[in-house]
């Protein structure tokens, strides 16, 4: 596969932010890349959410690896699921067979993160991939279905009670979207339905919603979603979910056959077979140089890793993932001309945060802003960093499309991996049946 | 859930576009309507072809019923699977209860004719659904997948060989699509693979492709295809297609692992379940008011109904449903008035077919064109029946994306309900495991 076996064997397993950023990083050096994931596409993570509610496709917010990477010619990708890795031997071992590295970058990202609470994973609905944030888009679609004929009013209301869990950026921003969509849009869909039988509810387990941002702008957060009619729930941990009602710690019941789960995500599971050691959230102890302390060809970056600034891990975050892919891109380099390697540090960007129409929370660096001008930057940031100006076009469509007419473009019920409703199966989710 | 239970009730079965246009046709009409459908999306059928190859995404050709007819107050929509009609009791068995009518419109639709070919039924691809043609776009990447890393040039040219099956328009629109993709896209993702290696076939058991079209835009067509390096095989009959090689009637074994069926359709299975005398393609036999002769109140419109114009079956195409469907509304509105019905009459508007770049076929009428003016009216006609007008503009910046910069924008592999390939497998189909 490679023209020339003499230069370098650089691979990189996963296509997310990081990945991509290192593989660009060794454009021009003197090696041979190969690109392993087990999606042909790249995702825009940050946008997942919206194709949970509606309001854009999941084929705006994804690119095909090959494309990205086309001009790239020391580059070759692979569709493969990496089953392990021998870095003795220096092989990764893979659906498609093994493949021998010189120097390995690991950026394989994270997954969603049930505590161990199996009926959650068993019931509830992650939002860590294309087919979960479908799989959503289904269930709250079909709940308005069930709804419209259903004459019991205890179960219409359960039918409408929709639970976000979580209140970082992905659980606000789904519950602000979520609300908006049903208070905007789906209304004038159901118009024989009582807007006063749905719920939308965001549950957190601590007393703060974002504690990326500065306290006040986790105030102003909390109180712009319950103005949306979002029941913020503060100290409310989930214990249970049988697809029904969720249980919280407090044993209050709350009947409902929808829970989002945004709680919490870490390291993609991948990484418990490799010998190395894991820190909190399965995350790979690597040096500052990004490598792993026994085998120094080998880097972990981004969500995988696990490497603290000032005393704290760094988030899991894409712009960790970013910068760690430049540094240990240029470090892969450092090897080769056999010169010191960087260490890494953090240049904390800073964090942004829609919470629906018109307003959203942003700090950057040391600046603050709220509401409308917070929205536009969240909007500018976001549609820039999507792959593709096509993508942006279009995207940039349904948003205008949904600000303008207050219209969700994509509130289709359509057949999905994790997510096989037949018409009159019973309301609960049935990822179950998948695992 | 009728406000005015004394207006007469009408239920149309289907939200295609007989259906729709029924519905739309009793707008002002002093009745309750209520539409089912087991999809809660219109999908614009004659575009299909273009979600299966990657042109545009599933989202753009998919509307919502409810959307569609939010404003017309006289009608509800209802999610449901129909299981069964009770003509003398007025009533429809569905997953979600049962339901009275006083006027039936039956506008189901059809869905692939295999012929009793169960080995292509299992292993082979239709495209009459959104998760079928999804199918296919995930079939067709994953074999270049697997053939960038396949060493054995037997092994690599099977998985290169692309069979589609049948010369109507969705056949011949699917390959001379497939082969475009190949040759203007993919090859520029695939440096690796040589274009030598693969094979688009259009098998087509008869000696013309375009039954509908006059002789001389027939033989443009497979001169068109063939130009486009599809091979047009005329007088091939499929016979049996394990998954790893398609047989012909003649003994031919052709090594591939996709076979796309287009060869044929016929009524929608739930007209089986009917007291209705059925003729050829299980198509309900319907008077020329389009009522079904023994209950007068129950009219069947589109590919689902069989009437004769000049002694040939009408075509199953959508004008044909969209005509009777007219008819059947205002003969409906006759029945409440008490005066005589209306006999269909089929104004033929004429044929198209896109055979791929700058060339299309087209009979307006008794006007033919060829070439690139055919292709730019069936670009026209096509964008214009499209439901909404975002959906149009999207659908247009895709076509023009793919024509300026030869570049399709959505070969993703994502997980679907109808194709659950997962790395690692082997490279026949899988629908097999979900049936």
């Amino acid at each position: 596969m490679h023209d020339t076996p003499s230069s370098p064997h650089v691979v990189i397993i996963g296509a997310g932010f990081g990945g991509l950023r290192a593989a660009r990083t060794l454009r021009k050096a003197p090696v041979q890349i190969t690109l392993l994931d087990r999606k042909n596409y790249h995702l825009f993570q940050p946008l997942l959410y919206q194709v949970a509610t509606a309001g854009v496709s999941p084929e705006e917010i994804a690119h095909p690896v090959r494309a990205i990477f086309r001009r790239q010619k020391n580059l070759t990708f692979q569709l493969a699921n990496v089953t392990g890795i021998d870095f003795d031997q220096r092989q990764i071992h893979s659906t498609e067979g093994s493949l021998a590295y010189d120097y390995l970058i690991l950026a394989v990202g994270s997954e969603s993160n049930y505590f161990g609470l199996d009926s959650v994973k068993t019931h509830g609905l992650g939002m860590k991939d294309i087919d979960e944030a479908i799989a959503i888009r289904n269930q709250v679609l079909r709940m308005f279905e069930l709804a419209t004929h259903e004459t019991d009013p205890e179960i219409r209301r359960t039918l409408l009670t929709f639970v976000v869990v979580g209140g970082g950026p992905t659980g606000v921003e789904s519950a602000g979207a979520l609300s908006e969509l049903i208070r905007l849009v789906l209304i004038k869909d159901y118009p024989q339905l009582n807007i006063k039988d749905v719920r939308v509810l965001l549950l957190e387990a601590s007393d703060r919603l974002l504690t990326g941002l500065p306290e006040d702008l986790q105030e102003f957060t909390a109180q712009t979603l319950w103005k949306k009619y979002v029941e913020v729930r503060f100290g409310a941990t989930v214990t249970d979910f049988n697809g029904e009602r969720v249980l919280l710690k407090s044993g209050e019941l709350i009947p409902s056959h929808t829970l989002i789960w945004a709680a919490g995500v870490r390291a993609a599971s991948i990484v418990t077979k490799l010998d190395a050691e894991l820190a909190r959230q399965g995350r790979v102890i690597v040096a500052p140089t990004l490598q792993l302390p026994q085998h120094d060809r080998v880097f972990v970056i981004g969500d995988a890793a696990y490497l603290e600034d000032q005393g704290k891990p760094l988030p899991m975050v894409a712009p960790v993932a970013i910068q760690q892919a430049e540094v240990a891109a240029k470090n892969v380099i450092s090897l080769l001309n056999e010169v010191p390697l960087k260490e890494f540090q953090y240049k904390d960007p800073g964090e942004l945060a829609t919470i629906g129409r018109n307003q959203a929370v942003a700090r950057l660096g040391r600046l603050k802003f709220r509401g409308v001008f917070a929205w536009l930057v969240w909007l500018f940031v976001h549609l820039m960093q999507l792959v593709g100006f096509r993508n942006r076009l279009v995207v940039l469509i349904n948003w205008a499309w949904d600000y303008f007419f207050y219209e969700r473009a994509v509130r289709l019920i359509v057949p999905s991996a994790k997510w096989s409703w037949t018409p009159g199966a019973p309301p609960r989710t049935e990822s179950e049946q998948e695992n």
